[in-house]
């Protein structure tokens, strides 16, 4: 069996393409997501195509399966989770920083539902950050966030990214779908994060 | 059709029996709850009359089939979480009475897994408290709670009994079974209801 030597998932696009053709490239994916993300793994290939403004065939060209498409749509946002955590706004705020990553996070497993089984097929995944090498790929920056805010003393000490990962993982799956979901997912988060306890003033 | 008058299951046992079988009951009912929380719905029945010293014989005169006694461990426990909430520990620490009203809660959810499933057939449930009357007569027993801890200010004023049960609900199925599994829900929730902001100095 032969192992294709170039282009894995998380490389997109994955060759070098024209300047329209990249356009277009992009304009799929950027319709191919929001698509994705109110309709799922069953989101209407026309209706991306239609949003992003172009024909069918040119979709088919970029995107030769609906699997094809689910998978760059899948891979692009897991690199834009990995790539989130900036430099310099976790100096300025490491625990801000990390309290949006993990809203981010939240927001992907909650718009991404139902992608990771459809693209892992047989695997008892209960979301897609569950997946083993998604998952360490996202924690893994996660952890570098995590450990930074920790080294401030903004963060408690004896908290781990696993147990952020499980607390956004769980909380993203506790509604059903739709934007209402993705709010009160994210006010759940918010809570979680903060605590229960009284709201301390500002300082 | 007639619908009999008298025992609702939230009532039990649901006859006046005599004090020696109403101590079989009571050790039956609590062999199968320890075997509940292990086995979920599955529990032997065998290996629940063994444990509570008594034969098939007996634990089938009080629990006619594998339906009536799960039924009967999950109303007690279901009671139980309602009656938990004690005026007087409320009084002297309304926060802390909360919190460990939502860990009993959570432990309720990891410990009968699976049994409302199992109870309520067809319906689409995720876990023992989204059965609406359960989750209703629990919930009803927390929002009292809530509203007197954040009347002393000790709970942050936006957060709604439901915000609360979610976050239990979610936690409570993060992970798989075993007493391994309650200790991590456990953990997650005391941190969800902590936040992860530094550990403040006792006062």
């Amino acid at each position: 069996m032969r192992v294709a030597a170039t282009g894995t998932s998380m490389d997109a696009p994955p060759r070098r393409l024209r300047a329209d053709a990249r356009r277009n490239y992009e304009r799929i994916l950027n319709a191919a997501r929001s698509e994705v993300a109110a309709y799922g793994a069953q989101a209407s290939l026309e209706e991306i195509a239609r949003k992003a403004g172009v024909g069918s065939a040119t979709l088919h060209r970029h995107f030769s399966s609906r699997h094809v498409l689910l998978e760059a749509v899948f891979s692009d946002r897991v690199r834009e989770l990995c790539e989130l955590p900036e430099e310099t706004t976790v100096k300025a705020d490491p625990a801000g920083a990390l309290v949006e990553w993990l809203r981010a996070v939240a927001s992907f497993v909650v718009t991404t539902r139902g992608l990771a089984e459809s693209l892992l097929g047989g695997l008892q995944t209960h979301s897609a950050t569950t997946d083993a090498s998604c998952y360490q790929l996202v924690s893994a920056a996660g952890a570098g966030l995590l450990e930074r805010a920790q080294r401030s003393d903004a963060i408690r000490p004896d908290v781990t990214i696993d147990d952020l990962m499980t607390i956004v993982n769980s909380l993203s799956l506790a509604s059903s779908d739709g934007e209402a979901d993705r709010r009160t997912v994210d006010r759940l988060l918010r809570i979680a994060l903060e605590g229960i306890g009284p709201v301390s003033e500002p300082q």
